[in-house]
């Protein structure tokens, strides 16, 4: 199962192809809405005032209400834009955003309004996809949730327990610990104040994977898989399995996982590893974490260059934007490592 | 350029098959064992007391000195080996290795005796590989260079100067700040006579990349490919651009770099993106990390499991192991970026 | 670049999405809409019926009418279906249609209306596809273009000239020997009247490739390369590369293409290679024919099976459908060509 | 599963590695020799006075007589080479040869002795893993013959049962029809002494897969993915399934295959469409047949050009050389076909 992604921002929809569904899936379209309505932008303050319905339209791939196993396309038409914030930009890039490595690599032909392809915006079809590729594991019994783990440094505890985990992944704020979750809120509201945004991090599980789906080598080892579809999402530049970073204050004693037989099954004590052994699943759940950086459009002044004139000038982003995309990030996190699953499955 | 790597510990021979090298390629074999001889074990006490010659043999792709652009194969003879060491873990899976879920992928049919296709061992080859890789990106005056950034919590200074990191680079024991070194390098026999391990990172740089190569989209941004060929190296558990975890702790004014024109160029002031915007290289070097889990081969008991009683049992690794794989890797981890860089750029 | 189709006959639309093309490419709507008008049913009573805009509905990947670099997505709508007429059929395959074979892949989960994925209708995307493969192709002053070789064993005259050729590919009927052309119409007709179909062949050039590109290895020799593609156009059951099938009749005198130096650059006095040797362009013309089965889809009464019941029926195609498609195949085999001459140089 | 060839005629070694064989496979090592006798030169006069002996050795992959899972790597040593033969032709490419067209790929890089890679010597590696792609498919029930359709003109007659085209295929001159055979063989000895060489097909069937394995689309359709693996072997020009080239001479009621029931199964009376319809298998035996080009190295004087002079000059082939290749060939197909049905299975 490949996607690809298309459509830029201000243009007249977004969407993805993905090749490769199996047959005979029958579609459920609810499911695929609420994921949707996860990542819209809330009415709380916390993220962007652009509205959009985000509203699914199948136009290949799905027929009587099930898929045919010919390529599935979903359509979003786009709407609520305001094209004229962005010609002020057009050649002077913002600070950390795609601008100028994108206008470089299409030889100045981006789509520059909005951010274009690299708009946040173009999550929406790839939550879409994740959608399905959820519904197939779901018939493998495989889950997918996660949860926001950290905002601005502030930390949610860790995830223990299976259900209390799904719990908070459809929590509108999804944390653990609702007080580190109200911490989190005031930290986004406190950078919003100060025309500035702030990075986090979300920590996601997908369990019921059996043992022995990968490999140690390049293209087939587990985590290698997830990370190529992980970093696909914008915003993230940080991919840690099991205890990850922290494997590097660690001695073997702590980092090793005792196996021992539970329910007749062998499993380990622990899941330092995050479910992933020499590259291949060990019947574990896969464990992960993300870091997602500041969102780079931010409404201080800041340094820039004009592309035309060669000279150093000062820009000022206007337009709407999410002072954090973490919490919106969380189903598009959860859509990512369901597609990645599915690859490691040969679904 | 596709690689794939081959062998197996204790088996005849390990080796690697590049396709799509360039024709026309003088291969610096000298080179090629410099990078060979970094990664071999030392004689500090600080490694596997394992010895290997490590000599190349090209069967394939190499006339006259130079690369025909036909597959490229590399193979290096086995022989140090004590397989006898090994029958006693047939059925008791190593904590941590991939013993577990190589046997259930394999359906028993694994190669045991050394850790088989899973040992560190087959770093040799893609060191080979690397250096193949490094060739060609010094044609178009890309470097690679990298040094241990931290071994059990002990941390090197941040790198600053591009001489510096080179020179670091080449030393025995790779670091920037020789007393941090002398710290690690305690760390490590203090784990080592704990019959223990410590695990670390390992900081590398990318420099010359020009601005302009890669895409946001899925299978093709630089972060995506480079995190496939780093996750490819055995022990490596999470990988970070830039800033990488620390975004998580930052404001967009403390994480955006600000643009600046110097040498008439376009450049950033503080490289915290890694020289990535959009999946898309910027112009400036790219620098990551990559985190690597404590050896899992400790000496002291374990609790492991018998695979055919179903019962659990205590085990004892035998055999020559390194306390700490984090030094030995360091030209293993340049050889996955310099592959990586050649992807990116379509060499 | 890599094209994936989609869509399905009786649904809302179909289309491609492109990724990979290169940016800041002026798209000449024009030159893809006479491309699509090729391809459409004549009103000569040689084709179908069913009568449709092909109207181009560009949805991303263009702005200010160059291509971004990012997917390019081309839509057409849907719109003179009958989809009654196919009720009949839906569990009574029909003989050498994908029927049967879809049926059982999808687990009885296909677009059973007019063909669904499987139809004919689906070359108009590739047409469109195969359009921005040639407006690439034409910077490189690269051309392709074809000819009906075959009709029901009436054969077309050989081609020679290179602007003859263009000149025949752009006529309503394309081939050089318009008296043969009439034969073949007459064989269509009759053909038809018979409620029967016919088979023919299509001769394609691709000329101004350089050499030196493609490798005699597994994907990525250029017979390989091209048969993919032309493959994947439906009805195409042989492909061959210049003297083909002929090569079979040959001896090595006759077969082989002497050289000779023709305004100081080396070429060959003949071109029975097809412009490729050893699996690599060797700056001749790539001349390769492909044969199209009969129409499938005939009139008469047919033996079948009920696919519930496991008995053997009588079936009868009703509805619209091309007594032969060699003529509206024209330009979607100079599609697919146009497609594989990308991929052999890397655009 | 996907192998990489390797090696050059006069290198130390070729061979191959397969990465993907799935672990467990009790690999028979006589049915590999076998194969690979088949493939040698006899001592009929036939073919090439080079012998060379094609032991394989296994360097990886192969564990207590099973495949484990991990790439499996074949390597024949070279060794009666007469390296001396070639260097009068280093600069003046052999017409219809992959010489030309190499060098300029290569930049004049390319191991000249005895063809290097583009050797048909590189086909013996290639037998070696079609022999495991066999034995793969034979788990399944699904076995590969083939025989020589025609030499030069003369027509075996068509394959009808199955057990004589096994039969034929393990023949010294693998023919249905000996008295055809004899023709052949004489054909291919005047050839030989005229200082010629001579064209053939070989007809291959893939009998027992199952139906519904592809897709219409480019990249699974059936036939696209055999014709990949076809094309990769050197002197095929044109591919044809089932009816394949006669499809041009056809009209729908005879090319038509109508449905019956027998044995409870669904089956067609006819196979014209050899076993595949929508790019789908039907659960019929995939039919095919290659061209072979006649061997471009002939003892006739023949027409070149020196590139270094850029003048056209008369050369003669010295040296050893198969007046024809296509009885020798005949496994080479058989192990294409077997690893493109490998492939189509997702074995």
């Amino acid at each position: 199962m490949k996607y690809t992604i298309f459509g830029e921002s201000h243009g007249p929809a977004i969407g993805v192809v993905l090749d490769g569904v199996p047959a005979g899936l029958e579609l459920d379209l609810e499911a695929m809405a609420k994921d949707l309505a996860r990542r819209a932008p809330g009415k709380d303050g916390l993220s962007t005032a652009r509205r959009e319905a985000d509203k699914v339209n199948i136009i290949s791939g799905l027929f009587a209400g099930k898929t045919t196993g010919t390529p599935l396309t979903l359509v979003i038409q786009n709407s609520d834009q305001h094209s004229g914030d962005y010609e002020a930009l057009r050649w002077t890039p913002r600070p950390s955003h795609g601008d100028y490595a994108g206008f470089i690599q299409s030889k100045g032909n981006l789509d520059y309004r909005g951010g274009g392809h690299f708009s946040g915006r173009l999550t929406a079809p790839l939550v879409a996809a994740g959608s399905v590729a959820k519904q197939l594991l779901a018939r493998e019994n495989i889950w997918v949730a996660s949860h926001i783990s950290a905002v601005y440094g502030i930390l949610d505890r860790a995830w223990e327990d299976v259900e209390e985990l799904r719990c908070a992944a459809s929590k509108p704020f999804p944390v653990l610990d609702d007080a580190k979750g109200e911490e989190m809120r005031q930290a986004i509201l406190d950078a919003k104040n100060a025309l500035d945004s702030v990075g986090g991090a979300i920590e996601c599980v997908v369990a019921g994977l059996p043992a022995g789906f990968g490999a140690p080598d390049f293209g087939r080892n587990v985590e290698g898989i997830f990370s190529q579809y992980l970093f696909a999402v914008p915003a993230v530049k940080a991919v840690s399995f099991g205890a990850g970073v922290g494997f590097s204050y660690m001695r073997g004693t702590e980092a090793n996982d005792p196996f021992e037989i539970k329910d007749c099954k062998v499993v380990t004590k622990t899941n330092h590893a995050g479910g992933i052994n020499g590259g291949i699943t060990n019947g574990m759940p896969i464990v992960f974490e993300v870091t997602m950086r500041p969102t780079p459009s931010i409404a201080l002044p800041q340094e820039s260059v004009d592309l035309r004139t060669g000279e150093e000038v000062e820009i000022e982003i206007k337009g709407r934007h999410d002072p954090c995309v973490v919490h919106r990030a969380v189903p598009v996190i959860e859509a990512a490592a369901a597609l990645a699953a599915c690859e490691v499955l040969g679904l």
